[in-house]
């Protein structure tokens, strides 16, 4: 089953390399991760995708981050009521022959073109993963040239009573 | 000076921790990092932002990341023409009397409410890091409850030479 960690670690150097490795040393892939700052400068939150088959070793792992230092807290948000995006940038092959019905596709997934030249145009667009991987289809047949995707973050609906 | 790397990376268990490993060796913090899949599902790509202080250590990491072995390819698109974004997940306090003046901002922005109750809003806005730090300035006198970025993606310009 996919897991999904909001984990809150100090910004200190090599933390990532220790989260990281704990999960390697396990045989655990993780997913996706991404990292980014917090309301606390100091503070720094990573969101991990992690696929365990069984509960157990899933609850060790949690329970060894726990052990090193710089690691605050840890949520397993898989199964509390969340908002879940994803932010992709989409570089895909475009004529001015095609230009028209890539943007409708565009609109239809309330995405955005944030650069155009003559032959490409580089499409954002946030969604659930769901989302992205049907826009990703949609954009396939026109020639995808590079796609870059910043990992799942999610957090805790307001109204939830985890927020 | 903050460098931005473009690494794609085989996606096999444990890339992630030797990667980081490596920065953390070297006593670099990374900055931010956002990793995702791409085009192909073998394949990851990895954002890293890094504050490296002289070229030449970090001219060393990168010949030293390619000699692990599921390292493909590391662009260091720092003086590249790109599109830069970041995604960012805002938990702000909203009651209806000041609910109006937050969706002003949020409008302002362009950024979009994904989720809301009696005593909360959540946000979601991309753009590059400079945008988004005036977002959560402007929304930080009415309460953040809750943050989560994920870090910093780019993709060079369609129209740049290097694209």
């Amino acid at each position: 089953m996919r897991h999904t960690l909001s984990v809150m670690v100090m910004n200190h150097p090599g933390v990532l390399a220790r989260v990281a490795g704990l999960f390697s040393r396990r045989g655990y892939n993780i997913d996706s991760v991404a990292v980014g700052k917090t309301e606390d400068p100091e503070v720094s939150r990573m969101t991990i995708v992690v696929d365990a088959e069984d509960e157990m070793t899933l609850e060790q792992i949690t329970k060894q981050l726990y052990k090193l230092i710089d690691v605050i807290k840890i949520n397993d948000i898989t199964s509390t009521e969340r908002v879940e995006r994803e932010l992709v940038l989409i570089k895909v092959s475009a004529t001015s022959a095609n230009r028209p019905e890539i943007l409708q596709i565009v609109d239809i997934f309330r995405a955005r073109v944030v650069d155009v030249s003559e032959k490409a145009l580089i499409v954002e667009a946030t969604g659930t993963q769901d989302k992205i991987e049907a826009l990703i289809a949609m954009l396939k047949p026109f020639g995808l040239k590079e796609l870059v995707r910043t990992g799942k973050v999610a957090m805790v609906r307001a109204g939830a009573r985890q927020g």
